[in-house]
């Protein structure tokens, strides 16, 4: 039987990095980014536009797509098309065989699968805001500005789509500070709880 | 140099007796309900009230609290006594030597102690419901509702006593889903992360 591990993480907690590691060590293959090219052949929207709206959304293009679906005919906007892509591309994915998924709601997307371990990856401001820094460089915003911004979309587009509250533990299996656990300390406990339940 | 485990926990998931399995394991001391005890000599309060105040709260009381701690001579209420003599017992027993801590806002008490592991355990309502049951048997009022209120005043106590918001993962540097892990997983996730670092 197939195993999935979803991870998902606050934006600059490494949580895209303990994934891939977590799958070099186990064997099994990590699809972040990947999913995007499966998702623009799915819904034929442009990969760019997938990128950009794939996790994170502004609440003027909730309301937007909210208004879009309140009449009496639901209108499919772009972003319905996306979601319901990369619902289809994800599912897929998880039956194909064992791997892991970062990002994009896979763990609602997969919550009926029983054989999912939920991993929820987070950390500290101050951690996050000097992992940005290191991994992305400098920007006009402070880091701190972009890790606001960018946690509150992600949560909207959570929050959205899956009528849950993003970064509430009990979404998860499993909830690991990367900033103070360290990166290879919460791959070998990932590791861990996989090869345990094989 | 000493190491605490603290555990703070969803009321029937299971968080106290993990403490006691990973102090066995550890060959550490575990305290919990010894903790009243010595609240009691510190505070000269009656052990009683100390067990239904210690970690539970109502919003009539911390109103009341409140009230009597707005005058501009602050009035100790027996809960500030309370308070104090659990912060003071707690910070103590951390210098004695390793040992775990469950419940009683430990992890806020020893935040600025560098050498403290946070964890939080969780579950959800059907698994908790199944296990109070279990461990405490049936009451007149369904578990469902137990849970509820039992959640509601610790996640109160918590707040008012520390500017924090319980349960949320930030305040940890693991958090535990007992009812799909197991209590024997994570006692052992627990027990390898304090042998890494001791």
């Amino acid at each position: 039987m197939s195993r999935i591990i979803t991870i998902g993480r606050e934006f600059g907690s490494g949580g895209r990095t303990i994934g891939k590691m977590a799958g070099e060590k186990l064997g099994i293959p990590v699809y972040d980014n990947e999913i995007l090219a499966k998702i623009a052949e799915e819904s034929g929207l442009a990969e760019e536009y997938i990128s950009d709206k794939s996790e994170d959304t502004s609440l003027g293009s909730l309301i937007a797509r909210g208004l879009s679906s309140a009449g009496s005919y639901r209108q499919t906007s772009a972003e319905e098309l996306l979601w319901q892509a990369q619902r289809k591309v994800i599912l897929e994915l998880a039956e194909k065989g064992s791997c892991i998924i970062v990002g994009r709601c896979a763990d609602y997307i997969l919550k009926e699968k029983a054989d999912c371990l939920k991993v929820f990856v987070y950390a500290s401001v101050e951690k996050r805001a000097e992992r940005i820094v290191s991994v992305y460089g400098e920007s006009m915003e402070s880091p701190e500005k972009r890790l606001r911004d960018k946690d509150k979309k992600r949560g909207a587009f959570y929050n959205y789509n899956t009528d849950m509250k993003w970064g509430r533990p009990h979404n998860y299996n499993i909830c690991l500070d990367s900033g103070t656990l360290g990166l290879e300390t919460c791959r070998d406990i990932i590791c861990a709880l996989y090869e345990k339940s094989v």
